[in-house]
């Protein structure tokens, strides 16, 4: 297809996809001359991943590059493939993002957790790192971070992640699975977040008043 | 306290304070002169909060603005608070701010998980459109977000959001439990999926290599 239909198809202008292709969001298309290239299904499945990780997953066009680059380095295995996404994902972030006041215990508590979990080995991915610095504020804040309260969110995720990896799977391996990788990891956080604020307003029977269940009306 | 001991206390600039009070994000202290207020322990422990919800949680001044204020609006009562907080959190999302295309299910799919949930008096409060949202973007994406997707996300939040609502019921009502409200719903979002990347990471054995768990040196 040209650049006009994958435009009309992926509801991106073709100043921006131009601006992606610069970029190298985007691999070049087939060149037909000087001015007009063929683009592909797989154009335009990298298009919408692209779209949704900077409007979605409000991700910087620099990480975004980073995060597909980390993804399609042929020189890593699958796995390796996997943790350099994530790694990319969250920034490479490491233990210089996170500002601990001496004493902090948070380092240590989540250390206790991951024993606990046999999450050990995860110690120093830039997860582990976002999870200390949250637990640090959370302190700092005067709100107790301890183990007891950090286990129902660790036994919650559990099983998602278990569930996460199960859909993944599903996936041819190779590029689809690497963009399901990162497209699901980034995308279903909204669904994890907005699933505990709704099963919030539940619990507490704290329903805004006058509101009952509209429809949208889709034009 | 005076203001220079309120800013060494909670580590927020004097410049910095006296905007937030500017704004009404934290109220004015007991004035002694001209120049001169007097601080307490409650303004401290609101200065932390704001400092978090705009660091931590990445809100904008307005935004935060408008947390604290529905939470303090005296004329509702304790689960009005906790849902014009939610609301406020959520920026008052409602289907104004979900784009869906024609013919998506994203909407039908999530009626169908809070009916079977039994949460449907939870339609229209800002985290349902957010999860339609998050939804309909996978959907578009090419990725199938249909109940099976969902319900483990569903039975993972539910036990979290009873312990929240059972750790926040643990500080004094008042003005204490609507600060534990917001800053627990908002700090703890990190934790959720922070641990969820990690169990990620443990259950693909994705861990980057050559990082052995390392301790940070606090100074």
């Amino acid at each position: 297809m040209r650049l006009s239909e994958l435009s009309a198809r992926s509801g991106v202008p073709t100043a921006t996809i131009k601006y992606y292709l610069r970029e190298g969001l985007l691999p070049p298309g087939e060149r037909l001359s000087a001015s007009r290239s063929e683009y592909g299904e797989a154009h335009l499945r990298r298009l919408r991943l692209v779209r949704s990780l900077i409007q979605v997953g409000g991700m910087s066009v620099a990480r975004t590059k980073d995060v597909l680059r980390a993804a399609e380095d042929e020189t890593l295995d699958q796995h390796e493939q996997f943790g350099a996404a994530q790694v990319a994902l969250m920034g490479g972030g490491g233990p210089q993002g996170v500002a601990l006041e001496p004493g902090a215990k948070a380092q240590e508590t989540v250390d206790e957790l991951l024993a606990e979990f046999g999450w050990e080995q995860c110690g120093n991915i830039p997860a582990y790192w976002m999870l200390v610095g949250a637990v640090a504020s959370l302190e700092r804040l005067g709100y107790p971070c301890d183990l007891a309260q950090l286990r129902p969110y660790a036994a919650a995720v559990e099983p998602v992640a278990r569930f996460d990896l199960e859909v993944v799977g599903r996936y041819p391996a190779g590029d689809e699975r690497l963009e399901a990788v990162v497209a699901l990891t980034v995308l279903n956080e909204p669904v994890l977040l907005a699933l505990r604020r709704i099963a919030h307003a539940h619990v507490s029977g704290s329903m805004p008043q006058g509101q009952a269940p509209a429809r949208q009306t889709l034009s």
